[in-house]
């Protein structure tokens, strides 16, 4: 089949791919959607050691279910840490950090970037009718943002900064706009700025952000600067939720965090079931962000585009097989 | 009047001090002991700049209080952190973080290193006469370690690690012990160890310190080191509580606390009469930790031996003059 294969930092397009092999309680999905993430470009760059086929993104439909005739045809998306189910962190209910996991084109689990991706039954959940793959496609980064509010309360009356207006900034706007917060983005980009205009959300500048005001404040850019931001931007007894993985160490003044008791909090996989609910009611329509469509063909492409800055979502589509 | 005076970063005994102008609202109180803290050691090597009379930790006996003759003659504490009353923290309740605050003997407020103290009547919490002057000495720290209850909870059932078995360390240590949580502590000192075991509290070395395991993981070390520990002692999901100003900027891998989704905490002063209630009921008996009094001008000798490591809370009792 056609994939998009990683090894030694080199991302090449094959047609060559053997079909990934399912496993006992896995299914085999044909990809119809996937979507490129901050993540992808990084592994592209070498920051995990991955070799295989990338991807975490998708939607697509059910062609192989061993004993579970009711899943074939089924249009889903899927969670992308697959569990062991017996470790310790398993056992405690922590599945997105079980201590053996592997995960969907990330880790030791080849990805979606792919005509075909397998995955355990457990991690899939069907796609609603009402929501289009366009929208679908965003389910795992949606739920991602979502798990920032599974984390933190963020209240109507709180005042609240998202730094970075990036593919994550944007949904986690979009969902916090929901509380009927006092909220801001930073946003550098005009694209980025104009997108969220049109869902009343107020944009600043890096120059507009304040000293110690905001009640919660996301970091979203990865950089060492959105963290400085962010750290200059939260009130005493304030939260700063980390969304983003930071390549580098950042030399980070723990002093300032005890004095002024603030709360730093990772924040990783989130709830699918919410994100579809919210996608499948029309709260949040993600579509706007996608900026281009490229066939999987074309994936290495897909990628140098997705790497400009300011660009949101490009989306890669696997020739569409009759099985 | 007799003090511990601070300038340049060198500290003097003096005897001739004024007494503390008493401003309105506040009283003046007779010092009858003061304990050194690892802030105290702190300023005096520069960490601060802060040019007067040193110390936070006290106990006295009200001398002054125009318009309050209830006062007369009460045992007291005080909370160390003077509110303006009227800033945006303040107005919501957070007047530890006042924005105009000044500290007792850390910022703009001479401290109780003296023979008398001035401090707001709104500062002071009165002492039972069921609690010694040696463990009312304490509430200010027990206040500060009580504070990470407050912030956090800790179940019953928690794996709970403390780095750092000194001032701090060995208070929050008494104080997570009266939950019933499983409990260990990190100890360098002998001394430290044999105050733990009298209280069946478990101590562990540093090589012994688990991975990813404990639900909270308190840092009271305020080094690098001791940071390093506490970020790999902590479960996914789980909880450091930074309860030491670090005087250096910290090198910190900011992606492990995304992916492991750890919330990290800063906690500083904390609830005087939850302190005074566990001192009173003798939940907490903080008598022990004590290992040296001074007379007040013999603070210098005092402030060496408090600096030795592994040593516990010294004491300075200044003169008892009859007013």
């Amino acid at each position: 089949m056609q994939a998009l294969w990683l090894e030694d930092k080199v991302l090449t397009f094959r047609d060559d791919i053997p079909l990934p092999s399912v496993l006992a309680g896995s299914v085999l999905v044909r990809v119809r959607m996937a979507g490129i993430c901050g993540t992808d470009l990084e592994l592209v760059k070498g920051y995990y050691s991955y070799r295989g086929i990338v991807g975490h993104e998708f939607v697509g439909e059910v062609v192989e279910a061993s004993g579970q005739p009711s899943w074939i045809g089924q249009r889903v998306v899927g969670e992308i840490n697959i569990a062991c189910g017996t470790c310790v962190a398993c056992r405690s209910g922590l599945r997105t950090h079980c201590e053996e996991r592997t995960v969907l084109g990330i880790t030791n689990h080849d990805g979606a970037f792919a005509e075909y991706v397998s995955l355990p039954l457990e991690n899939l959940h069907r796609v609603p009718k009402s929501i289009p793959d366009e929208a679908a496609v965003f389910t795992e980064p949606l739920a991602a943002a979502l798990q920032i509010e599974r984390q933190v309360q963020i209240r109507p009356t709180d005042q609240v900064l998202i730094v970075g207006a990036g593919r994550l900034g944007q949904l986690a706007a979009r969902v916090f706009a929901l509380t009927g917060c006092d909220l801001q983005i930073v946003a550098r980009h005009d694209t980025q700025r104009a997108l969220l205009a049109r869902c009343n959300i107020a944009t600043i500048t890096e120059d507009a952000v304040p000293s110690k005001k905001m009640d919660v404040v996301v970091e979203a850019t990865g950089s060492p600067t959105g963290f400085e931001l962010a750290l200059q931007a939260v009130r005493p007894r304030g939260k700063i939720v980390l969304k983003s993985t930071h390549r580098e160490c950042v030399e980070v003044n723990l002093s300032s965090i005890v004095v002024n008791e603030i709360t730093l909090m990772g924040s990783r996989c989130g709830p699918f079931a919410s994100a579809l609910r919210l996608l499948a009611s029309g709260a949040i329509n993600p579509s706007p962000l996608i900026v281009a469509r490229y066939p999987l063909s074309k994936g290495l492409t897909a990628f140098e585009h997705a790497a400009q800055p300011g660009v949101l979502k490009v989306l890669l589509e696997p020739p569409f097989l009759n099985t």
